[in-house]
């Protein structure tokens, strides 16, 4: 395939969503080359779940990709192998290979949603840095002072908190930056916390004479609810949530963040979303009709457009309609009548009788439509089905055998 | 041979000289038990010589080999292979293993002096460090903080200072403490200032399932003029300096110093030097005999009995009867006249003409024994010849052919 050094479509990809560009006129110039340039990106094994915004540079990626540039992904399976006892409160045990190897089969699955994964080359750190010597990581701290280490942000922070800093830890960056000379980066892509790893990678390069790498870096997109985005405060939007799912938390998403979900997190031209925000400041567009695009335009990202058709269709029926989702999981009982809290929790809608009865008391609990709140109480169930829904999203049909 | 474990020598041997002892009861445990024991020190193969200071812990090692110990010499081959770019000032350049063994050719003379070589274990560290992953480091590594490294008080007093500390020093401890593992040491000797590092090793041991070294450190020996002894500042006695002018460094030394040089720079017993410093206190003995007595003693330590009776004999015949050496250098010419300035650089006294101006403009100089102070002046130099006195200690008789 021929590298494609269109001036436009390099102009995008070194300013859409990017935070930081090092150095910018020297990659432009690479881009320009003709030359098919090695970009490399750095991938944790450990996480499950790729979100919404830790895509971001992956549609980067993918953006190389099409301009005919190898993407190399780096696989950390060394330090994986090794764990980590320093963070006392998230002890990371050691991963065995194949382990690694587990985990990265499930991630490719979610990758490929983003990246032609036959096209990109695949590196397990583990197969340079389980020869390494000794003597080649010291000359490599050798060109670092602690002092430099400890500036990075997060060892900053801790350090003046007086929390321990692992000495292995003033090492990774360097393994990092090696990661680079080992597969001859050209560029490398990074979240903005990573841009003191890939800064060493520039050093180590020059160290073993190579030409060091250019760094895009990217801008934050931020939870549904505007804090930072991360599974445990339930605001982020996974790549392998189902599409009404996706589709359901755009549409509970705050009104600000809009415009930026649509310039991180769609592949929409700028020129169209600079019409929608013009619309939306102006009344044209109101922010829910603005949403239900974003909602579309992701569903149809990581779904396709048949599947995001579907998602908006069945969420404007429920939410809009205020009728029944088109589809509602069955539940089937030979008993008549039974106790709303055993049933929630035999029908899996509640994982113990306690959360039931609090979502009883706080309303959250409908019987054929109609607010049920005694949560003593027992239901009696149809032959032709009873629908229960629980909060905004849950529905079950109870029937009976 | 077989160990000996007398009570009374176990108690000096743990005792004289020492600073400080981690753990004293395991120590006196392990020394009691009758095994053999394996008792590492560390030598540093740059420095050429071997001064009385540097040699306390070397008299210990002796204690230990009379004891029937193994002695086991680490030389740091692999760090000197390496070389040190992070002190700018003092910038180390690698050693090569060839220049290594020279300098440790060298060394050995100087060892030999004090240990029975044929009875030492010599270990190259590069042995093991050569072959060791990176993998085998960073587990090392993660044991320990940054602060913690950062403890250790040179490194505290450059951080203090912003001065910058390599985070290849941050490993060295580490370094260190794994040629306990290799070696498998029971005990290590250490200067005070090697304290930090020889806990890491114990540290290291543990993570492989040895049991920790014990540890002793020593007493530092001032110089001379009692300051810290150093070869920069001149106040130092190598083992290798000529009988007569170890004998006449100590007779210049300060009175207060001289107990703690019979303690810890001789190997009289205990009992005598109790004597000694009551006699000097009583004010039975001088300052000036004690130091005859010290002086006599260091020369037969390093040169025997008959050399240190030698030494003691010309010193007293130059500075108490105050009469010429027993054996002056020759220095012939066919001049019966000379420039004085010219005479001195020639015959080697001094390095240059204003050397010689400054010394004789300071009475430094003396001619056939009268104060000679004219530095413009020549001199005749008569066919029987003529004595030549610079300083104190310089003699040349300059003889017409």
């Amino acid at each position: 395939m021929k590298v494609i050094t269109d001036d436009k479509k390099i102009q995008e990809l070194v300013s859409r969503g990017v935070e930081q560009v090092i150095e910018k006129n020297s990659l432009i110039k690479k881009l320009k080359s003709g030359r098919r340039l090695r970009v490399k990106h750095g991938i944790d094994p450990t996480g499950p779940k790729i979100h919404i915004g830790r895509a971001i540079s992956l549609w980067k990626l993918r953006t190389f990709q099409e301009l005919g540039h190898q993407v190399v992904l780096i696989i950390g399976s060394f330090t994986a192998q090794i764990g980590d006892a320093s963070d006392k409160q998230a002890m990371r045990r050691p991963l065995t290979e194949s382990e690694i190897k587990e985990n990265m089969r499930t991630y490719r699955k979610q990758l490929n949603k983003i990246l032609d994964m036959d096209k990109v080359e695949v590196r397990y750190n583990a197969e340079w840095f389980n020869k390494m010597k000794i003597k080649e990581l010291i000359q490599m701290a050798m060109r670092f002072t602690a002092q430099q280490m400890i500036q990075r942000k997060n060892f900053k922070e801790r350090w003046d908190q007086t929390k321990p800093i692992g000495v292995h830890e003033l090492l990774y960056p360097l393994l990092q930056g090696y990661d680079s000379v080992a597969v001859k980066a050209d560029v490398e892509i990074g979240g903005s916390d990573q841009l003191f790893n890939v800064l060493v990678g520039r050093e180590i390069q020059k160290l073993y004479g190579q030409t060091p790498q250019d760094i895009l870096t990217f801008e934050m997109l931020y939870g549904l609810d505007g804090r930072k985005m991360s599974t445990s405060w339930g605001n982020v939007i996974n790549i392998i949530d189902p599409p009404e799912e996706q589709y359901g938390k755009i549409m509970s998403m705050k009104d600000e963040l809009i415009i930026d979900y649509f310039r991180l997190a769609t592949r929409l031209s700028l020129k169209e979303i600079k019409k929608i925000e013009k619309q939306l400041k102006s009344g044209k567009l109101n922010p829910k009709d603005a949403k239900s695009r974003l909602a579309f335009e992701i569903v149809k990202l990581y779904h396709g457009e048949s599947s995001a058709k579907k998602a908006e269709k069945e969420f404007n029926r429920v939410f809009r309609e205020k009728r029944l989702p088109s589809k509602i999981p069955l539940f089937k009982t030979s008993k008549g009548e039974m106790p709303i809290l055993d049933l929630l929790v035999r029908a899996g809608l509640t994982q113990s009788k306690g959360e039931g009865r609090r979502i009883i008391k706080q309303n959250g609990l409908k019987i054929n439509g109609k607010i049920y709140n005694d949560w003593k109480g027992k239901i009696k169930i149809a032959k032709k089905g009873t629908v229960i829904q629980l909060g905004k999203r849950k529905f079950l049909k109870v029937r009976l055998i």
